[in-house]
């Protein structure tokens, strides 16, 4: 094995919980909002995927949103704040045992965010929060959005090695399953506070992966690092 | 400005010294298969600019030029061999100066490599050379090769940034001047090794730079960091 690619919201960082703050931070009810929010992301993909309409980088996704979040929750927000709030998903704190883990896994593998981000936001997230990527691969470079399969198969063929060389590292059990059927190996993180205290999916693995840890310094122990 | 982008080979590695070292150990005279299989590289990339053939990653160009190049030079070696000489271009050392006025540089700016390596190629020379660069941009995510300006606006605009916004740092003035015409900033860093002893060209700049410096460290300390 020679690389491991990782899902990034969720996975690497605590997006529920850095959105709230600067919603919070503007007036907003924090949890409220970041959660209206990210329930649009998979429909808004899916339009995507579905070829209803043209892949566009993340930002004009949760920029949209936004506006539907406050229309529905009846907050008012200036547009040039609704812009700067956008750019929250830029600036997500990772989980405590992130940057510890990666560091750890580094040293053996090279190391690549396999997310629905895009390059500008993965590099602002990565400097935020400390993230040390060997390149920024996933939804960009293939133009699509996960679990599309051609955006595992585009990042993996970027590194130029087999799919069986890699490793898809993810807390969603949907995207596991995308990247083994691309012949990835997988490994479940179990991230149970990522939709707060009532999270009721994706606790555990549910589909057959290679390795389940409970975060990434296990992951690095667990893969000899 | 907010990101600086970095040509590769010569500007930040000693391509000459590397290859020749690894075609030594081969049995092969060093520096001679070196320069010769260089001499190549910029024929090789006019024929993908001037569109005669399609855009391929860098590999398969320097895997063709090999094998000229020991026939120009009456050299002989077995295909594996071939394949693995390749890759010395994966495996290149950094300049003295490089890692340490990268690691300050990095603290106030995203650096990337603009490079015409692709991006297999550029995470391995990375991790080699301990090059820590924020993304991976320049000929693959372009599907070109400089100075094709579709690589330095590619390389921006995967940035979210406009080109004012960044700097093309290079050993080349062929280079500079291309970035330039693309709205890029520009800073010339004197390599006048990597040639060899005989360098007779690129000494300094000839074109409008912004900065000129002589290594990167120098290169830091104009820019503030």
């Amino acid at each position: 094995m020679r690389a491991l690619l990782f899902d990034v919201f969720g996975t690497c960082v605590d997006w529920r919980t850095s959105v709230a703050r600067e919603a919070e931070a503007l007036g907003l009810p924090g949890e409220p909002v970041a959660d209206a929010w990210r329930a649009r992301y998979q429909p808004q993909l899916e339009t995507v995927r579905r070829g209803e309409r043209e892949w566009v980088v993340l930002d004009v996704l949760h920029r949209e949103a936004l506006d539907d979040v406050l229309a529905e929750l009846g907050l008012d927000l200036d547009p040039p704040q609704r812009d700067a709030l956008t750019l929250a998903w830029h600036r997500l704190d990772p989980w405590p045992d992130t940057v510890a883990g990666l560091t750890r896994l580094k040293r053996r593998y090279a190391l690549a965010p396999c997310s629905n981000g895009h390059i500008a936001q993965s590099v602002n997230l990565a400097r935020h929060a400390g993230l040390p990527w060997d390149a920024i691969l996933g939804a960009e470079i293939a133009r699509a959005y996960k679990p599309d399969p051609v955006v595992y198969r585009a990042s993996v063929a970027a590194l130029g090695i087999e799919p069986g060389e890699a490793m898809m590292v993810a807390a969603h059990n949907a995207d596991l399953a995308a990247a083994a059927e691309c012949g990835l190996r997988t490994a479940f993180i179990a991230r149970p506070g990522e939709h707060g205290p009532g999270q009721r999916s994706d606790l555990r693995a549910e589909t057959e992966v290679d390795v389940e840890a409970g975060d990434f310094e296990a992951l690095a122990a667990a893969l000899g690092g």
